[in-house]
This record gives C-alpha cells, structure tokens and sequence, in this order.
C-alpha cells in the first residue's frame, strides 16, 4: 500500500540524494516534544478499545471531514454534552468511515492511515467499504495482544521521549503513575495554563481559587498569583516539563509596569473581564512567562490564531475542539514587540512561535526568528502538518531564517498511531527539499546530511532542551 | 502551435500518469454552471461580427493589458458611455492588438487565444503583426458560415449545459426565445439580484419600484420584498436556473431579527443610504437568500472581494467592467459566520464559495468548507483562472478539505471561444496535480482516475444540481 | 564550489532550454538601477579595508543571522553609536563568521558569498572554521592588488552603469569627484529625499532650513518646499539621476487640495508633528513626488511596508540598519488610490512598486500593474531577493500582468562583491522560469529567448530610462 519512495522527488539527480538522505534519518529515535496524547495510556497500559476508538471517534481532522459531507457526529460515535445517546457500537462507526474513506484522497490523514495500517497492523490494502469488516475485525484482534498495549507501542515507535500537555490544575497522577512504575519510557509533560491564564475561559475565577488552594499562593493578589504560577512550573518540571504552551486567540504581547499588571489582575481575577482586559491580560502573561522562562528554563512555546467553536451549535451540542476551530489572520510584528523589548535579545531564553496564518512564515515569522537571539519558528502547524505545508514553510523561511532558527518537528498530536506517520511525513518532505536544494546547486551533499539530522533529531532536542 | 502535453507533467513518472488522466477527461461534455456570456448569441444564433469583436473588444483580460502600456481604449473599439467615437474598424483594432501581442506571454489569455485559433478556426501560426491581415481574414471567414454560428460552436464545442447570469429586473427574453426555438443547447440563466440588493447600485431605489411592479409585490415593505425576490427566483428556476450569484464587496453576512432587518430595509429603501447601512443590508440579504435557497434549491454563489472601478475617469469615460476592477484582501472566517450560524450545518443548503484573495484558500476556506456541510469552493476565479492559479488552488485547499468540497471548473466567461479553451487548461492542471500526487505516493492511480472525473464532470454537475 | 547549473531545472527538456536561455543572457551587461553602495568607492578608488569589511561587517543579511544564534553584534565589528569598543580586528571577525558558516545554510548569502569567493577571488573550497585563516590571508592579499580596487572591479564585473542612492541633502561630492577623475565608469545617484519629506525623521525641522539653504528656495511656505525639492531633483540629474527613491512605512498616498496641503506643511513644518499628520504629509508627498516626475522625467520608486528598528535597544546601541527592519501588511489597493487617481493614466509616468508583502503580488500589485499605464512592478526586495523570491513573484504576477509591466531586477545591494552574484541569480531563476513555461507549452521558444532578454537587460534600462 505504501510507496517506498513516497514524498521523495520522483526524477532528476534530486531522486537519489533525497532517497540518500531519507534512508540516513529515517531510524532515527523519535523525539515528540509537543503534543496531545493521554498519559493516561501510558500509565495505566490498557489495551485501545476498538478500531473506531483509536481512528474515527477522537480524531477530529476525520470526523470534520466527513460531517461536512453530511455524516452526523453522533453517528460517529463522538459524545454529546448532554449525555444523550450517539453511536456505540465501533464496528458501525468504522464501516461509516470505510464508506467515506474517499473524501479523506489527497490529504495527510489518508497518508497517516495508511502508515499506521501497514506498518502498525500489517494491513497492505486500502480501506474499502468491502473490507471495512475484515480490518475492524484485524485491527480489534491486534488490540488485544499484548504487543499493541500502549507502552509496547511507544517502544516498537522508536519514541525517545514524549511529550504531553497538561493544564495548570492538573494534578498529574498519570505521570507520577508512569514514574512509579518503574517502566523506563520517557513521557514528559508540559505547562498549559491557559485555564489560569485566560480570563475568558470557562470557570476562570473559580480556577485561580483552586490554582492557590493547590500551591498554598495567595491568588488574590498578583504577586501571589504570579508565585503560584512559578509553583506549578516547578512541579511541572519535576515530571519533566521542559516547555510551556500558550494557545492564545493572537499572539499580542504587553509588558505594563508592575503596577499596572496587578491592576489589571484585579480587574480580570472575579472573572466577567471585558474583552479587552481579558486580551490585554493574556498579553501580558506571555511576557510574564517569557520572563519566568529565563528563571527557570521552560521553553515557551506560542501557539496562536485560532478561532475557536466557530458553531455555537456545535459547542454547544459536542463541546470543544471537535473540528470548528478556523484560523485566523495572525500579526506577529507588532503583537509581539512588546514582549520582545523586554526579553526578545536573551539567548538563554527560547521561544518557539507557531501560526495558523501561513502568510506570517516569511514576511513577519522569517524575519523576526532571523534576528532575535530568543525566537525560533516552530513547524508546521495543525492544518499544514502536510506534505505541501511542509514544503511552503520551508521555501517561505529558509532563505531568511536559515535551517537553525526552526526547531524540527512536533507531532502534536491525540492520535496515537499517527506518531510514526507524521514523523516520517515530515522527514520525507525535508529530505525531499534539501535534496532540491543540492540538486540545483543551493546546498552541498555533505551540508544536507548534516543538516537532514539536525531536523530530524538535533534541533528538537537543543530547542527543547530535551 | 499547441503543444499536446501541455501542462502536464514534463518528466518522471508523473509524465505518463498525467498523461493518461487527461486522456480519460479531455473529451467529457463540458458543464459550464457560472459564466456570462450573452444568450441573445443562442437566442439569435446571428454570426458573431468580427475577430476583433470575438477577441478584443469584449474581453476586459486583453484589452487592460494592452491599455497598461498606453494603448487608448478608444482606439481597442471600447465604447465610450457618452457616444464619442471610438474606433469601429474591426481590422485596424485586430492589428493594434497583434503589435502588442508580446505582451500576453505567460499569461492565460495567451493560451485561450492560441487554443481558440487553432482549435476553433484551425490557424496553424502564431498571431504576429505580419500576418495581423491575413489572420483576420480568415477569421471573418470563418465567421461568415454557418458553422460558426453560436449555436453549431455551442454544439461542437461539447457543452452539455451552460449558465448565463441575468439580472433579476431582466425578462429573461432572450432564454425565453431560446426555449420557444426549439433548439436542444441547454443553456439556463443564473439570478443575479445585485440591482434590487446592493443598496449602492446605480437607480436602487427604482429598482425596488420596478421589482415590485413586475412581481406585483409591495417592496415598499421588506416582507413583499422579499416575497418579490422569491417570486423572482421561482421565475428564474422555469429557465433553469439552479443557483444564484452575489458579487459584493466583502463577504459580509448579518442575522439580524426580522424586525431590525425591516427598519433596515426600511432606512436603504429610498436610495441614499449610508455606507454602513448598505454594508449591513448586503450582508443581511446574504443569509436571507441562504434560507429562501433551504426553501427552492437555488444553489447561493458568493463572489466576494473586489474592487470596483478603481479609477473612477475610466468608469466616468468607459462604465464599468473596463478592467479597473481591483482584488482586496478579503475576511470569511468572521464575515460568514452568521449565516453559518443561522443555515451552515444543513446539509441540504450549497453555498459556494470564491475569492479574490488567496491567502485565504488554506486560512480560512479549506478550514470552513472542511468542516461546515453547507460550504463548497468554487474554483480558482478571475486572475487565479489560469495554470498556476489551479496549482495553487489545489495545493493550498486540497490536504485540508479534499477534493469533493470542491466543484469542479467555472469558466465565468465573456469571450465564448474561451470556454472550452478554459476548461481544457482546467483538466490539464488538475491532472497535472493528481499525477504529482500519484508520482510521491500520495494517492492511487485508481483513485486518481475517479477524482479525474469527478473534478471534470460529476462535482459541478451535483454541486450545481444540474 | 559553484554549480554551473545551479538554479536551473535538473531534468526533463526544460533542463536543456534553461541552459540555453541562460547562455544567452549570461554574459550581458549588469544594469544596477537601484542600489546602496557607496560611491566614494568609485571617487576615491582606494582598496577595501580586509576581508570581514567587504563580507562581514557591512552586511545586515549576515550579521543578523549571527546574532540570531547568540553571537554579539560587537563581536562582529560592528560600530556602537557611543563610539565604545568594538572588535576591530579583522581577522577575529572572520574566524567567528567562519564558526558559523553553517548559519546560511540555504539562504542566497551563502549563494552570494560562495560565487564571490569563487568567480571574484579564485577561491574553490568552501570557507569552514579550519580553513579560516588561509582564505581570510588569500582574499586580503588580493584585495592589496590594483585589480581588485573599486573600479578595476566595476569593469570586472561588467556593470554598464550603477546607481547609488543619496540624501536630498547630499552633495554628490563622490559622484562629483568620479566625474572629475575622467574615469568611463557610469556611476549615477537617485534623489532619496526622506530627510525632507518624512517628518519622523531625525532633525526634520533643521533639515528643511539645510534644504533651503542650498537651494535658495523659501522653505517656510510649502511653495517654497515644493521648488526646493524641484531644484534638488535638478541637481541631482545633473549627476546622473535618473530616477527618485520612497522608503515610507506605508504605501499611503493622498491628494489634497493645495491649500490642505499648504496648511499640513505648516502643521509639520516645526517637527513633533502627530503620527497622523506625519503620515498624511508622507503620502501627500508621494503625489506631489508624481507630478513632478511627470515634468523632470525621473522615474518613482516606493519602497513600503519595512517597521524599522523594531528593537529599541539595538537602535540606541548600534543606529539604524542593524537587521531588525521587519516586513509589515502592506495595502497598496486603497492606498495607492489618490496617486493613481491624480496621475495613474499617464503612459509619460512610471512609478515603480516594491513590496515587503508577498501576498499582495497577485492580489493588489499585478492586477494594479496590469492596467494602469503609470506602474509597473520592481522586482522582489530584500529578504524575497533570492530563488524562491523570484520564483514566487514570476509564478504569482506574470499571468496576470505580464512580464512587460515589470522592470528586470535591482541588486539592491550596498555589498559591492554581491552584485553580479546576485544579477547572476537572477538572470539563473528568470531563465528557469521560463524555460519551465517553454517545456510546459506555455511559451514559445523564440518568445523565450526575446523575454530573457528584456528581463536581463531592455527592461531595465527602459523603465529607468537609462
């Protein structure tokens, strides 16, 4: 089912060095520094509940697809808010993906399931409405077998270290868990406090309530809040958070007097904040933890320009992230002067900027990250974790920002399977491009293997500090 | 003069493989669902009057190139709104064009003309300022015989159905004398209500009076107008209208109450209205035409984005269309998003979606037509009609909402040569890029033939309801 | 080390077409109408200091991208505004630019940098940390040579004429002297007025006295002004000028009823004027700039969209020019609006268009280019001078505007060594451009080799006059 040469250039003296070069990073350990999968898996090693649970039911890239051809999420089994009943039943959900496995042509999660067919469950024929059984009933019998448990899946993968993202609150029982059993795979977390950060999310008084009952900070001031914050990152990074995650709706920075700050704090701490102190007040925790970060080291990692929920409808019926989050014009260049001013020429500081906005890689994204000793571009993003994203990010930043501003590759993901697949995706593409590169004469043979590792492997674990 | 492998892929495997893609949809019936040719041509059936009346004078992409290194309109033969004289010799503004020829290179139009002389009247010589004549004669030959007639072309060029867009103050008369004709070219209108919606059009106010008085409704109040419009729509579906088009500024959609929208109606009704309130009333009717299409099937067509008659001494001399229409950048995700919120998650609903403003292909519209089942993309519209436009397109689209979001080929044209000269560089680049993707292992041959097909004929046939 | 291929199609029969057209173009004369350096080189004639002053210091593109990676700008040689101590040690420079060679890995610098030490200095190894010393030795006993003075380069290089660009309030003493010296070399200036127009700029009020002091004009009444830029603008011709330059943060223009303009002067006059009268003043000026060129004949660059100094820090330390000038959005649709309504028609005009901003090539730039007789586009700047860059601007403006409403390339350089390495670059990417629309069948052979010529050389020397 899978080309060997797939993604590489099909002809031209391009053909064998990027064949050369793919075979070169191609076994290399897999490093997931950013991502979305549940610690829970790898605490408890349950097997995976069925076919449908592992492809169809948590990935929204597919069941967006098919709903917006006329597919009902309950019919894919994805829950409602209210509890009320949708699909269950695993084989029905997977022959309703199996029937509409057209829509997904052309697109990575067509590529990602194919990867993980063959080379997870050795399946080598496409998913068709005819064999939809046949491989539910192949892939459900693999499940079972100890060989599929999560932890022996994290092995076979190659992972040297994955990261998950947990939320300010969280008390990661999952991670002391996975520490206390001895087991020897590296399954890191990371600091999200949007929960604790942004005004406008849901609960957020009551959030920083709980924020200091849990580090014993007094939350009612903005020193205090700002402790607890240094708190938490301290317990984050006793299970091994190397990075913080920040996934604003843009990515405005402010650095207000101190004075000012905690003014605002008050403002925004009962929550009912007005839209722009709630912007204002995210704005300036970025800088907050730009400057907690030169502390104590995390990474920061920006991820903004997402529209969330963009059907009310949706939201409220199926709840958050389930394929209606739409990107954004994104403005980097002035947004984050602010921050940049304050922390922006510390090179012990990182911080890895993403967008949604693929018109910010080279006008605003290239050179910024090509002049700040604290920026680096993070990969492609969401929508162009692809092929084609892969190859516009690369042609759109390389010229101006080079190879070592850019922090190889992220997975980001929930789907657990698709880990191997996304990796080698990106591998490819890169090869692919540097191959292009020494072909037309724009890079030598012997730069481009050093280079092809340092993507694959060298610049994630440097930037990550992994 | 046509290279027969013309965009297609030049080396590789993808050579081959594109190759026989276009092979398998080259000779397809050509569906021409969006376009403006005038169907007094097939209502006549009179001889088109002269090559430069073919080529020149009508076709805004030649004329404003030409124009853009000084050569006056007047002497193209583009009429003047106050009568001056212009030129009318139709062989001395043939010539003017063939001295200036060198500068289509690279361009589209370049390929529709050297596709139209050669296959349409079997030239076998590139236009040149030394042949100017002897082209020219041929042509008019040509144009003197029967077989050149509207008609016998519509019949020899293979088109299957073909829409003209009307106004929705228009009689139809012409498509009605198609009809009693008895003539089997199908050939169907599009409702165009831009006079009796945009309160900035010239003579709104009359128009309003004069929809009321062909309708017998009373748009003095917004319930008969809209009574009118659908009474309109009803009319224009027993010529066969299956969609109707909009072609405002932006995208802007507004839900207002009904109560709002009357007092709305009520302050633009008169004529005069601020631009604020024209906005808001465009955007109003947006979602008003969405929900009267739930109730009548019409497909609802949005051409938003552009900039009308940029130079205001041309529209003054010339009127409008003269090529001084200006692409703008161009919001979706916020500009639709209430009449997404209002019809979006019906799937019995089609809106299609076109733009001006390519940043938005993987941005904003893959996102949202991936995810809402009201949404499809039209095809690549205008200047981006062309063979890196398409390419464009399909790589920034395709990897986030596949390729049966999309609905086939436009030709959106004027110039009735054009049409199967444009739809040929439409089959040749979609199978250029689906060979690419068979080549890098993105996709199976048998696959690619089936998209092939649905890219060519099936999609605009369903999208379109033909 | 160089390629002789490199940047031409590496297969299929648009490999053999590249070559051919680049073959004819190859060896043409390098026509630099718009540049940055310094013509005190060409006045004086003297040697070049050493090797990191010709490569290292003086080049933003490459210093930013070492103090990127940590590396301190006075490490670098680079002066600090208060005089205090930086390295001055040519050779320490070198070594540490050595260390990091890597760096510009895929960017054009190291495309830059390789072809001049290959084709300028004989040099056949890539410069790496070991070898630092000996091709630092080698290039500086070069440089010592009468062959590799500034002149002996400038008919080295083939350049048939070279223009610099000075301050209105220069006075062209080092053109003077070229003159003077009776030496064959064209070198010209072009008339850079932001001194006296931009009323952010430094020392703006005692700028406008300067200026009426050596014009004699009354700059206190904003007629006055306007002849004084008339008298500058004179001067300036007499020195060869043949064309002015507009560096503004914005594409802004406006035409105001005289008296406005007369009282906005007045507003501005004294300095400190309100962001908003610095802008309209800005964009007033680019209209009246217009009409002049309409009655001197010199030809209008405008240069928008660059936030300049977006680190205050690296401004008060090291001055302007330091790398962290960030591209912005640029409009040009709307903005460009009242020029091209007050003189946009006119074929005696040419205006040509710069941007920063790649989105607006085929949205705003080519549609605008391809109609109005007065515009035509300059070529990609900056960070976008470079492969990719120029394949983009060819693949997004030509089918729209042809290749006949651009202006061949601009070095844009004030790095002496980088100029035929950077027209060769270009004249490379041009010819595999076209020779892809050739072997695609959309260009005809001879129409190839007649347009890589234009792009080479008729272009250029028709919209700049030379």
């Amino acid at each position: 089912m899978l080309d060997p040469d797939r993604l590489l250039p099909t002809s031209g003296p391009e053909k064998a060095i990027g064949r050369a070069l793919y075979d070169a990073v191609a076994d290399l350990p897999i490093l997931s520094p950013h991502g979305h999968t549940d610690p829970r898996w790898f605490a408890e090693n349950a097997r995976f509940p069925d076919p449908a649970q592992l492809f169809v039911v948590p990935d929204h890239y597919v069941f967006r697809m098919l709903f917006s051809q006329g597919v009902a999420l309950e019919d894919l089994g994805v829950p409602r808010m209210d509890g009320g009943p949708v699909e269950t039943d695993g084989r029905r959900i997977w022959r309703r993906f199996a029937e509409k496995i057209h829509l997904l042509r052309g697109t990575p999660s067509a590529m990602w399931l194919a990867h993980s067919c063959e080379t997870v469950f050795g399946i080598e024929d496409p998913l068709t409405a005819a064999n939809a059984d046949a491989i539910y009933d192949h892939i459900d019998a693999c499940l079972a077998r100890p060989e599929f448990r999560p932890r022996a899946l994290f092995e076979r993968f190659g992972i040297e270290v994955l990261a998950t993202t947990e939320s300010a609150l969280d008390d990661l029982r999952w991670h002391r868990m996975i520490r206390e059993s001895g087991w020897g795979g590296r399954v890191i977390t990371a600091y999200r406090p949007d929960a604790v950060v942004d005004p406008d999310f849901a609960g957020f008084a009551e959030n920083l309530e709980v924020l200091g009952g849990i580090t014993g900070c007094d939350t009612s001031t903005w020193e205090g809040y700002l402790n607890a914050h240094r708190a938490r990152r301290a317990f984050f990074k006793e299970f091994g958070a190397t990075s913080s995650d920040h996934g604003h709706p843009t990515a405005c920075t402010l650095d207000l007097p101190q004075k000012e700050a905690a003014a605002l704090y008050e403002r925004v701490r009962p929550g009912g904040a007005s839209s722009a102190d709630a912007e204002a007040f995210r704005a300036q925790m970025l800088t907050e933890m730009a400057r907690m970060s030169l502390d104590d080291g995390l990474v920061l990692q920006i991820h903004p320009g997402s529209m969330r929920n963009h059907s009310s409808q949706v939201l409220q019926r199926f709840g958050r992230d389930k394929g209606f989050d739409i990107p954004t014009p994104t403005d980097y260049v002035t947004a984050l002067r602010p921050l940049l001013e304050a922390v922006g020429l510390e090179p012990r500081l990182t911080v890895i900027l993403f967008t949604l906005d693929e018109t910010a890689y080279g006008r605003d994204l290239a050179p910024l990250a090509g002049v700040y000793p604290a920026l680096r571009l993070g990969p492609p993003w969401w929508f162009f974790d692809s092929p084609e994203g892969i190859r516009r990010f690369r042609e759109t930043t390389t010229e101006t920002c080079g190879f070592y501003n850019t922090v190889g590759f992220n997975d980001d993901t929930r789907a657990f399977c698709s880990i191997p697949a996304r990796h080698d995706v990106s591998r490819r593409s890169d090869c692919a491009y540097l191959a292009t590169l020494v072909a037309s004469g724009r890079l030598r043979e012997d730069e481009a293997f050093e280079v092809a590792h340092d993507l694959t492997y060298r610049l994630a674990k440097e930037a990550y500090r992994l």
